[in-house]
């Protein structure tokens, strides 16, 4: 295809993916739900076209030169396939957000005020490597009512070619639009630039990926776009720490599972508290983690005879998701919310500490997404906080900031009853 | 200044507003309240000084050859100020939405997790003309703990100015953070372009103006963009309508006040209730209004004798802000919602109908972010829906959508309280 033939092809999608959401804003939850179950149903009976797809992106992957990891996250298998379609099911039980009254308002003019959550309209989502993506972003778009529009890495693009075909069978089956989720079948940059000019019919772009398609997508999107950056997760131990607390918090926080985006990167102590850091520092060896030392964390620690690397400044604002970590000393409480607050990515954040003030001024003055006091880092996620389930978790601020569940894929409208009332 | 010398002010001025609103997150209530009388009493104050530097703006704006309109919301009076000044002390005495809990969630897992509504950050504000604009949108911005950075139009370059210096006054006298609110101190256009680049310490951006501002914002801006578009808004008149409520709504909606981005520019009547149709026009007609009619209207109104003009399709997409309205026939309630759908910014729309299943159907089908049945469309405001004040109406989807008030320049974050908690 030629750039003219791609722009007609991504302006068409775009334009038929308007058309379906304004049937799909007022689609019923039982149809919604009979789409879900017939995918689950269809993703198990499509096992072995699942795998034969994925056979031909794994084929491919070796000529790529993908890393093992990727490679991994790349790979299917009939287990996989099964936790995807349960992953459906789960959706499929859980509450429908749409129509939900959020608020009752007290207008002067006492005509019935309310606001109505409702979908965004047209979700664009931008994504790579792991094709399971494909299914967990339609699903959740379309039972919060949105048409969506999937673009996958180059990758997957066989296995998502596939999903997206099995995808389309299960809403013809249940009678909803099959334009409600389109697939773009290319995967030249072209169409990428395309996409992000819709803004006539395309209402929010989320990028789920590197960093570099991330920043894409910013400097090129005249849509709006809900950004998944990176987690740059501190934890700090206050003075008023309780040790074993701080070990267990921390240790959970780092090693659990250090390559994912609320996994821990620093280790922040407070100076009145520099008698845990031996027995903190030994507890992260012992799992196997690098310590990336400031000056005067070096100082304390030499004495340990453990392995040490000296920290640069960068370290502290590096997401590693790997099994290092930086750590600092800090003179105070205010010291540690301003290496925070000047390094963090604004998502994950901990203090550990026995002292309800310090505890307070933590949790009001560190500006990140999720604070937490006396909880591992690890709980920042959209599972863990009762949201039922995660499309991403975003690192801005505005619409939705943190875990983001079938709530946040949704917009609000006044709705407003009267009785002939008039200014 | 040349164009380095005016990218290191703009770096310079969001990089000292993003180190205030850390501070300004934290302050507590009866500060800004202290600030927001402090800066009404030196409004009233400064009345002379105000009305000094709107004469340097009234006299330029000869040069630039501004419309009589332009000119007349460009000029304050004694009486302006003080009104201005009285809007600054209903601010101070909203309540406060920082810190409020929104939302108690019940996570698997059971530590204690809230939803906190806390300031975006820092907000840039880009504005055209009036410069009350200044004075409403810093004081909105400081009691809802955000930094603000504002940026006004040539046209009142010295009467904003002379407003900034007088926050920064008020500022001083509180004690608060004088980066808190910063007025851009050039009208050059590279400033614009530079302040819409600094997606690392500015947040959010609102541009209030016409149509060509807002359109540079969204393509040149890699900050998250709130547009306040136009109001293209209908009023549908359907088959089981009351003709009295009609009227009253219809003359309302078009002529309590044309030129406002809530009025009615467009008029769908149901062919069932064409009877309806010569007593309506008329009233607009005695108002003073201009018809333009489609085909059929233009035949059902052709005895009455009223001046007609033939409609074409864009008139039912235009903003007139005038006293001009088009009018078209459709054969039942879906082809009116279709219409609305194809044409309306996304503003406000409404059905006046006796029929519970249409209004129903209309209010859920209609894609706009106020949707009245039986009210005049004049009440989608933040005054009348009860917010206390607004800072713009937003055509956006994302974050806030229709009135803004305090609460919408607002974000959240998580609060997590846990006794040790680990995964």
């Amino acid at each position: 295809m030629d750039t003219d033939q791609i722009t007609q092809l991504v302006v068409d999608i775009a334009k038929r993916a308007r058309a379906a959401s304004l049937e799909l804003a007022a689609l019923d939850t039982k149809t919604k739900n009979q789409f879900l179950n017939q995918l689950a149903d269809k993703l198990v009976a499509s096992t072995d076209a699942i795998l034969a797809a994925n056979a031909l992106d794994l084929e491919a992957a070796k000529a790529l030169e993908l890393s093992g990891p990727m490679t991994e996250r790349l790979t299917f298998t009939p287990e996989r396939i099964a936790t995807m379609a349960e992953g459906v099911r789960q959706v499929a039980a859980l509450p429908d957000p749409v129509g939900v009254e959020i608020e009752r308002l007290a207008p002067p003019k006492g005509f019935d005020l309310r606001k109505i959550r409702v979908p965004i309209g047209v979700i664009g989502i931008i994504y790579e490597s792991r094709p399971n993506v494909t299914i967990d972003c339609a699903i959740l778009c379309l039972k919060s009512g949105n048409a969506s529009i999937l673009r996958g890495g180059k990758e997957a693009f066989h296995s998502n070619m596939t999903l997206a075909e099995i995808i389309k069978e299960a809403l013809q089956a249940t009678g909803i639009h099959e334009d409600a989720v389109q697939f773009i079948p290319t995967t030249d940059r072209w169409a990428l630039n395309v996409l992000l000019k819709q803004d006539d019919t395309i209402h929010c772009i989320i990028p789920r990926g590197g960093e570099s398609l991330i920043r894409f997508t910013v400097e090129n999107s005249r849509i709006p776009v809900i950004k998944h950056y990176t987690g740059v997760c501190s934890v700090y131990i206050d003075a008023a720490a309780d040790p074993d607390m701080a070990e267990a918090i921390l240790i959970n926080s780092k090693c659990q599972r250090p390559s994912v985006c609320n996994a821990a990167e620093n280790l922040i102590v407070h100076q009145d508290a520099a008698a845990q850091l031996p027995r903190l520092a030994k507890a992260l060896h012992d799992h196997g983690v690098e310590l990336r030392v400031d000056a005067h964390a070096k100082a304390l620690l030499t004495a340990s005879g453990l392995p040490l690397v000296d920290a640069t400044a960068e370290d502290f604002a590096t997401e590693y998701t790997d099994m290092i970590i930086a750590i600092g000393i800090v003179p105070d409480i205010k010291a540690a919310i301003e290496l925070i607050n000047a390094n963090s990515s604004g998502h994950t954040e901990c203090i550990v500490t026995e002292d309800a003030a310090a505890a307070r001024q933590f949790l009001t003055s560190v500006d990140s997404a999720a604070v937490f006091h006396n909880a591992s880092t690890r709980f920042s996620d959209g599972f863990e906080f009762g949201l039922g389930a995660e499309i991403g978790i975003s690192t801005d601020r505005l619409h939705a900031r943190g875990p983001m569940g079938l709530n946040e894929l949704c917009t609000y409208k006044y709705v407003i009853h009267g009785t002939g009332e008039t200014r």
